[in-house]
């Protein structure tokens, strides 16, 4: 993948991911990911809307934009290859370390099954430098 | 609208937009908007592929989250209405003053015609407030 739209996936950049409901509209929502050994790994739980719409359809769009500069920003297209179980918590308190700087996630609820949604990205596209104008 | 979720699109956020692409896989683009009189108004260009998106299908969903605090976000489900010429640049230049406190919209290009697509809110979410845990 581009190094630019790796390196927003290294900061800790909020990622927007599309996916699509049953009657074929868009849903989007905030998560949290990172980039790893060429896949998106986007971490949810089980039974949430965008867990329902990829078992369904695996196709999904993503969204990141530097928190620093919005025009630096990728959009890719891709596919959901594999979802796995992340019952121990042990990719959320991954990605908890990432984006809050904390040793646990604080967001446990009771009965909540962790799952990472791995993502095959297919088109990555990267904003190009605009010149700006007066 | 939940005043929430109108003040999400008074401050500066960045505005995710989530359109159906031809083959009903989905997109998600970054975008500048904003509310007014119970619509959401997104401005973009002609052309683009969130333009010939809305034109095939207008259902849209679009996710705001506070550049303060990513908890703070709400996620819309809703419908492109109306698509409005903003051909001498009246609008984009309102949302640049918003975006970067500028008087002119410096990423002018040429030949570009904008658009805003007005967006009717069907369905709106708020994030509810999460205990936080050790």
């Amino acid at each position: 993948m581009d190094s630019k739209a790796v390196t927003l996936f290294e900061e800790n950049n909020l990622v927007f991911l599309a996916t699509i409901m049953k009657d074929g509209s868009p849903q989007v929502t905030p998560v949290w990911g990172e980039y790893e050994n060429d896949y998106i790994l986007i971490n949810t739980a089980e039974g949430r809307i965008k867990h329902k719409n990829v078992l369904r359809d695996p196709r999904v769009s993503i969204c990141v934009t530097s928190k620093n500069n919005p025009l630096d920003m990728t959009t890719i297209r891709g596919k959901v290859t594999e979802i796995i179980p992340d019952y121990q918590y042990e990719h959320i308190t991954k990605l908890t370390k990432k984006y809050m700087n904390l040793d646990h996630y604080p967001f446990r609820q009771e009965n909540e099954k962790r799952i990472v949604l791995k993502i095959k990205p297919d088109k990555v596209f990267i904003l190009p430098d605009i010149p700006l104008k007066k």
